[in-house]
């Protein structure tokens, strides 16, 4: 019988396919045991199984770029980690090896073990390292499982239905075939929503009763823009599914025909559209959909996943690369962006923080080791020497760090003058406006930089004291805020005055339905992943930059979200 | 030999006493054995050690009030967890009783399996938490070894000289006997260094090379205000010591003069001087040295160490006994203002976060149950039918939280003139102002409140994305910064406009040192701690309000701290 649910789209698009019913599942392992001469055997079962995890956790890790990287790698560095903890791996083996259990016993009984230890504590953080230990010891129990069942596991055209979803098994679902994802529970700002949305793959959360409903094998037709879930679709549902199939299609071909056209509004101001990268592929889709250069290079992952701090010479490749790469246009590499938030196999030690959002990160870091600062500067500045290079500084919070960032600028470029080495005529110097201070202090660092770029995504969370990945405050969390929007326009007024560019770098800037806000406001640099660049660009060529101009006023006047949003209807 | 050595001043006061060097001392315990006969007795003797440190504990508990509750007591709760942890204690009476350990012996073994359960984490959080166990056995060692030498440990004129000391064990050391804590490292920013304030024990930190010149039983001098420590000092030294001492007992006289002098300054302008309490001994203090009123009432102490919410009967009864010993002054109320990194003894299941700082606290606490928040409503407005009250919400962050407040506000009010239960005929509202897109967007929430009240610690901490708590980033965190003052600027000119009154009840308003900067920027209602009182008292009386007005300007056009500092040192 048809039924219709709805739920709050997490991640784009609409897909077509049998249900998936995937009811939370209790390790509920019978007690095996095995015979002396199959212990060998068990045990390598065991441990291709332990492999089969650790391929899965890196295979995942690799298709992580950017924020994302940062944002979930932490978790899955923390699986990766339990996964090869000697105190795990000893006991398994001693299970298997004396106690002649089975390995998915041996499994079970080990996972219990130090479940009691995390228990015992009474503590809450130990409690969510006992739900990442069952996700790891379930991975692996997983990988002993599609073993002996390899031909069984293909989803292809199937929508998985559950409770809720680890952002880690969204991608392997994916891979498995799984065209759709609904969850009864859940939130858009979720992680899970954010790699969902990375992957394409369509996301829809907090569908209430959906497990009542849906059965194994239903028919089921999603559309997450809308929100909407059809149990059992009827001939009018599937026509309506196959036309918005169809128009999305246009859509898509439309946008397809952007990627050469100049980015600009129907009244024909040109406005310059960079893009936010970190990988080879991020660059050359960047210059697929024809930005204007990079706006921001994220230079962490030359220090994550690793023990060694990266040399001068590992970095200036990098960049070098990156400048020749972009054939003449700005290349806007940041300087070190970590914290204590961030996965820690860096070499610099980092101490767990009660608060890392607030704490020693970004420039801080830099300039408590400035070795380290002054090694990536000189990298950044012989890459300098092949195109335009710009150095961003994140977390810049006054006029005090920026005089240590410049006199360290000016030593590394006096030392390679001295050892000879060619640096570029000239880089220019920015700073990250992602603290408030900063975007309150304009005016005291202004004689010391050349440009700079505003990360909403930090600056939002600091502004309204809202960690933006908490999954209880996504209603608070968002930059339609009318303090946020003043906030802007000041900056970007600021910037027009005193001739100093200012660009956007932070998630609003990559969403389409922000652009009439960010251009009433005075924006004219946005930078954003490339993934989303054409959109952005079309959205652009349908505005009136004039009239948004002439609607600000009644913009800056709103109190509240709602004014905001009705605000934006009447674009 | 006479020596002098520089640190840094963490609490004020001078000293003078013998050395008590107190070297790290490893928990080294011999292995003693105990025969069957003695296990009961050696039973009663680890219990009552137990005893011993769970007392102690709350004692220290009880002795701290307001912020010192919250950011000492987290950890303190933590020992005191541990110390009624099952497995520990089940652990320690089955080394005794079938080991035969001695209860000493049993201790060591026992932190050293945990320990190692710890250790074998590999993880900086686990690492911490083994510094707490080591606290807690470390106690417990120390009240079996007080038991059996109870009369070797009077300290009186002695000066504690260490590496660095524990919150906890300040007090203890404190009630010992002991005048003045040195430390070779530490901040002042420290838990202990804000603990040690309160206790109004000089404490000086960072004190180089401290460990390697005094030793036990030298004569030392301390002042905690010059940042000077002098070992056998000399005839000179004792002479300027006793003059410096003549010199406080002076001050402290004239001090006592001001408690019924009005708060004005010299051109004629009348400040308010408002308290912040939480205890009886705060309020009574308050009205000892004329306070106007209690600006900040904190309520959090009713629902901290307890499993069940106090009921509204409950409440009623403490408010209304603050708004009678107020005698017709105005009692400011601030409604619960809870987080995930406060202590959580309070039957709200508060879920630990990555960032607690950024987390649902405050006022989103109370929205997000909102009967709690009813019945504290519904407590107050009964409390207000016995003298002037005023509430105020902390944390809000625009004009949606405020509504809902309001909405609950008048719903509580309805339902006790339903119920036929007295109200005052007004209680006016205000919002903290402490959350930087809330002081960015007053004008959203003008309507809506009759006073505010600007929280300068968290307000700093967000506006500069650093953690006041975080010790390597006491240079960032502060006040003094260009940014921050402008901002405050705005706020109290707002007020002004806007008719609505404004008061600082950050720790900023307690310091007579910024008197001149705030009165410059334009504020006129103080609410601090009353033990500062009278000194601001007399900085408000010593200053000329025209004068520092018409300096403001040059004050609001500063880049950096030094030149902040140096307007100061102008006045």
């Amino acid at each position: 019988m048809r039924r219709a649910l709805r739920g709050v789209g997490a991640s784009r698009g609409i897909a077509l396919g049998r249900a998936r019913v995937c009811q939370p599942q209790a390790l509920a392992v019978e007690e095996t045991r095995i015979e002396a001469g199959e212990v060998a055997g068990e045990l390598a079962r065991l441990h291709a199984a332990l492999d089969v995890a650790r391929a899965e956790l890196r295979g995942l890790r690799e298709r992580l770029h950017g924020a994302l990287a940062q944002e979930v790698g932490e978790f899955l560095d923390l699986h990766a980690m339990i996964l090869d903890d000697p105190e795990l791996l000893q006991g398994l083996d001693d299970l298997v090896r004396t106690g002649r259990y089975g390995a998915d016993y041996a499994l079970k009984l080990q996972r219990d073990r130090l479940a009691a230890v995390f228990e015992g504590m009474d503590d809450d953080y130990f409690r969510s390292r006992r739900e990442d230990l069952d996700h790891v010891i379930g991975r692996v129990h997983a990988a002993l499982h599609r073993r002996d069942n390899a031909n069984g596991a293909g989803l292809s055209g199937e929508i998985l239905v559950c409770e809720s979803v680890a952002p880690s098994e969204l991608a392997e679902w994916q891979a498995r075939g799984v065209v759709a994802v609904v969850t009864a529970t859940g939130s858009p700002l979720s992680h899970s929503a954010i790699l969902a949305r990375s992957l394409h793959l369509p996301l829809l959360v907090n569908v209430g009763d959906l497990l009542a409903h849906a059965n194994d094998g239903d028919a089921m037709m999603v559309d997450a823009s809308s929100g909407e879930v059809v149990l059992e679709p009827s001939a009018e549902d599937l026509a309506r599914y196959h036309a918005r199939q169809a128009q999305i299609g246009r859509e898509r071909a439309q946008l397809a025909r952007l990627r050469r056209q100049p980015t600009r509004t129907r009244d024909g101001v040109d406005i310059r559209l960079y893009a936010n990268a970190e990988s080879r592929e991020d660059v050359a889709e960047a210059h697929a959909q024809g930005a204007d250069g990079v706006g921001l290079y994220r230079t962490e992952f030359l220090f994550l996943q690793r023990r060694e701090l990266p040399t001068e010479e590992e970095q200036f490749l990098a960049y070098r690369d990156l400048v020749l790469g972009m054939a003449g246009r700005v290349a806007t590499i940041r300087t070190l962006d970590l914290g204590a938030d961030k996965a820690d196999h860096t070499g610099l030690a980092l101490r767990s923080e009660p608060n890392p959002a607030l704490g020693l990160r970004g420039v801080r870091l830099s300039l408590a080791h400035p070795a380290l600062f002054l090694t990536q500067l000189r990298a950044i500045l012989r890459a300098s020497a092949y195109g335009p290079v710009r150095i961003l500084v994140p977390m810049v919070s006054g006029r005090e760090e920026m005089l240590q960032v410049c006199e360290l600028l000016e030593q590394a470029r006096d030392g390679l003058a001295a050892e000879g080495l060619q640096v570029g005529p000239v880089a220019e110097l920015g700073a990250m406006i992602e603290v408030p201070a900063a975007a309150l202090g304009l005016g005291d660092i202004v004689d010391l930089v050349d440009f700079v770029s505003v990360g909403t995504n930090d600056l939002v969370q600091y502004l309204l004291a809202t960690d933006r990945n908490h999954e209880s405050l996504a209603e608070l969390y968002t930059p339609r805020h009318p303090a946020v929007l003043r906030l802007l326009a000041e900056v970007f007024a600021f910037g027009r005055r005193n001739g100093i560019p200012v660009a956007v770098c932070g998630e609003m800037a990559g969403e389409a339905a922000n652009v009439p806000l960010l251009l009433a406001l005075g924006l004219r640099d946005f930078s954003l992943h490339p993934s989303t660049l054409l959109e952005v660009r079309k959205a652009i060529r349908e505005a009136d930059l004039g009239s948004l101009r002439r609607r600000s006023g009644t913009l800056l006047r709103c109190h509240d979200r709602a004014a905001i949003e009705r605000w934006l209807e009447r674009c």
